[in-house]
């Protein structure tokens, strides 16, 4: 399975795969002041790159985070459940604050990416709470063009920084990008070396010692603790939920990404699919809130291992997901949590009684995510 | 009207009238850790039930609730007002308390529910601040077998706490519920007496004694107080407001309300409505929002006698409302508030000029909802 | 350009221009407690109307404006940027309050109004901050009867407050708006002397003294200050975006707008749009989001000159802006910032690289927003 997560490229998260680098020339050129976005020849190997728009992340993003997505994970929820067991306060929902910092990528790594190819190496790093401002950087670690000279991969490391410049989230990211001109010199090839999975003695540092026996199953909803799982376990997560353009674009946006495929009906509905593209990290967040069911005490996301938007999903569809625990383990040094390694699969208007790709069949097309992450569980 | 009100089985809130137990059964036993709900033989008269997910309520979940109600009662919205006249600060709406007590008693009170069958002894017993967290249990105070055996109802009393444990709301329900097994052993009948109506001497305790001279009408937005009701007055409110599906998918989200019958197009597209039901519960924060327009100075819902989700509301439909005064009451040693009993019925698609169900006429099919419920008004 | 602005009366933003005044004074007799608004000869010349509905803004109301808009401007972002220029903390974006205090003003003086016609001499004059209370009040400052009889111009001065009673946001506005008897005597005619434009000097209240040397352009996202920019530059702002319905009502909501135009879909699908009309000031929100390529640097609206609503705006449309600097100026005893006047167009379904209305055309039928206003950027 790795090798499929290591590189996908189905279709683009950010991008516009349908129409030509040309568009976005005129433009600039008719609008010097106007952010054209970098261009695959504009990128260079150990580059470095600060990215726009700092953000504060308060309990208004939250409340609207868990209005769009009804997460019930009782640590993000309730400031009493996640100091009863030794956080400081609630922390902030791990995937918005992966959004968050994706969202600051975007105008600078994939304004004009083809295709979104994949995650590596994602690992949160310090738990963020309400009132910390985030800003990101990217290095790019990896370049090859394409045999076609029109397109070439980008590979970035991006980093997500708290106001006091600790790193609170590190990921490797690969993507499509079109040249600007396809006569430009190829950098030559250098491809990085990713690991296929963040190891166990990476995990659980965003997220405090905790005390297990506070704990609360009953206030969690879920009896089921890190030892009642073990690998091979599948879990369908039953319930589906319909997805909005108006829901998708104001998460999209709270985000701060810009990339125009997610919120301009005119021009897609000339393009390659008709329609305007969900964000694939709104598929993510609309999982991870529906594994709740089934997987209650997986408080944490600890690291992202890698993952691909398989399909993409349109509004008025309905998404459902299951998951797979492929892996359990402890961490080293701590009692209190340990980590499962799960595959939650998402498809659209597709119920998942029965685990469809779990025989490694990659051709439903009702799947939409393959998912490859570490959670924590408390023991 | 009493006995309307005291039992109504229209359609379900929270569960699927038209689907087979079997449905859930076959999904909970491929994946047990999988929340099934409780089904009618899982209740026991006495039972305790603490519930799921804790929240901490902040000023985040009240800026949301008011994008999606645009409520204009000045204590909720404005601190200065609301320390003019004694409060600490604006209080959190009474209406998104009871739905987030409310959405926490889904997993285990609804989730196998055929229809939500009514409320009675609702009073809101204690303020609430941004940075409370409400938690919520309910109590098993009567059952009763279905004549057909396949269904049960189930009384409960619900409350909901804040984080010092003090009781903010509590109020009774009754559900009709599937059985698992057809075969189970009835419970007996057990009814438990509930009141017609709370009574006055048992409202107030959310509200401060305010400083009604202090209170000012201009800045409320309207100049009729208390003294300016009487029984029998009706007031159109006139305004409509239509429904869109993200709204309501936000808003009952927000609440940690995981009924699926309100989020999933794919599988109500083939059930009995044939798309998606909106919770009742915001229909009822939609018509105290148009109520504003005749009764500004309403400013605390104080209990709920009774109410009935006469028809069920769908996105793309248009809501109405008016009221009636159906009684005024002093509260027993409080000179600065009095208490107005309303009889409050919304309509979808259909002003409410002539005060549809004015008469007692309960074969308006625009009429969804009928709401006795008691409010306070400066004196 | 300016007789443009001045006066402009193509469609209404918060009025029914196509229903017989009559229906609201049958509303109105039937239920003597609501609103009915003020009608033409209500209004009296120096008429002083305090509005209704304080509103403590918080951070909640900032995320949820975020959300709709996507706003990327760095200082309204950011706690830390703010602070590293000069700002105590992060302020509230500036047109969120001009939508607070506008909202305010709509059940007092534009309830029956048949069009809303134009803006001038708007002036933000005071940093607001998340916690600050906003109340507002009016000056009736003009009246002049239609010839028809039916309708008058009435002409307010509007004020924004914060708690502390100073003036954060002062505009002139002036509303057609019916009469309840057409035999009522004119008031004789009174019309207010407004300016072209708000003067340089006139600028900057709002705005603390900032340190434009700590001012990061790369953390802001455009590398362009005032001295980039010079009066004829054309920018097309490119992207664009499509407002759906849920989006549009939940903002006006939010600003406590009740208009009900943008509400009601089931009277206006039989009025004279046959569909919700779009909040005029979602349009403007939605063209400064958008201006953010091309203009990231301009972090604050100083003041608006005037702006018309050229065409009305429905959901499922997509928005698309460009930008014009009309003038530059220097701030008098201010080296830390400069101001850009700009004019800024909207369109719907129609991209904007050719800068529509360029040559004063005024008859593209895609054009929806013509708006002269003021912008701060760091020297």
């Amino acid at each position: 399975m790795q090798a499929k997560l290591a590189l996908a490229r189905r279709f683009c998260e950010n991008g516009r795969p349908d129409r030509k680098a040309g568009a976005y020339t005129l433009s600039t050129s008719s609008a010097p002041k106007v952010n054209p976005g970098n261009f695959f020849e504009d990128f260079r190997l150990g580059q470095q790159i600060r990215h726009a728009t700092p953000r504060t992340v308060t309990t208004g993003d939250v409340a609207l985070y868990n209005g769009l997505f009804g997460s019930r994970f009782a640590v993000q929820s309730a400031d009493t459940f996640a100091k009863s067991i030794g956080y400081p306060r609630a922390p902030v929902d791990d995937l918005l604050v992966f959004h968050m910092v994706f969202g600051k990528t975007v105008p600078d790594i994939s304004l004009n990416a083809v295709a979104n190819l994949g995650y590596a190496d994602c690992r949160f790093l310090k738990a963020v709470y309400p009132g910390a401002t985030l800003t990101a950087a990217s290095e790019v670690i990896g370049l090859k063009e394409n045999s076609n000279r029109k397109t070439g991969i980008v590979y970035v490391r991006s980093r997500g920084f708290d106001e006091t410049g600790d790193t609170v989230l590190d990921y490797a990211r690969w993507v499509m990008v079109r040249k600007r001109d396809e006569k430009a010199a190829p950098p030559g090839d250098h491809m990085p070396e990713l690991p296929k999975a963040v190891t166990p003695a990476q995990l659980g540092a965003a997220c405090p010692r905790i005390d297990a026996a506070a704990y609360d199953n009953v206030l969690a909803g879920s009896p089921h603790r890190f030892g009642d799982y073990k690998a091979g376990d599948e879990i369908d997560h039953i319930v589906g939920v319909t997805v909005e353009d108006a829901e998708h674009m104001i998460a999209t946006r709270l985000y701060q990404n810009t990339a125009r495929i997610h919120f301009d009906h005119f021009t897609e509905s000339k393009g390659r699919f008709g329609k305007r593209l969900i964000y694939g990290g709104h598929v993510i967040s609309l999982a991870r809130a529906l594994s709740f069911n089934g997987l209650g005490n997986a408080f944490h996301v600890a690291a992202i291992n890698g993952g691909r938007h398989v399909a993409p999903l349109f509004a008025g569809l309905t998404v459902f997901a299951w998951s797979e625990v492929l892996e359990t383990a402890s961490l080293p040094g701590r009692d209190d949590v340990g980590a499962l390694r799960l595959r939650t699969v998402a498809t659209k208007d597709r119920p998942c009684a029965d685990f469809p790709l779990k025989q490694g069949d990659d051709s439903d097309p009702a799947v939409i995510l393959d998912l490859d992450y570490w959670v924590l569980m408390p023991k």
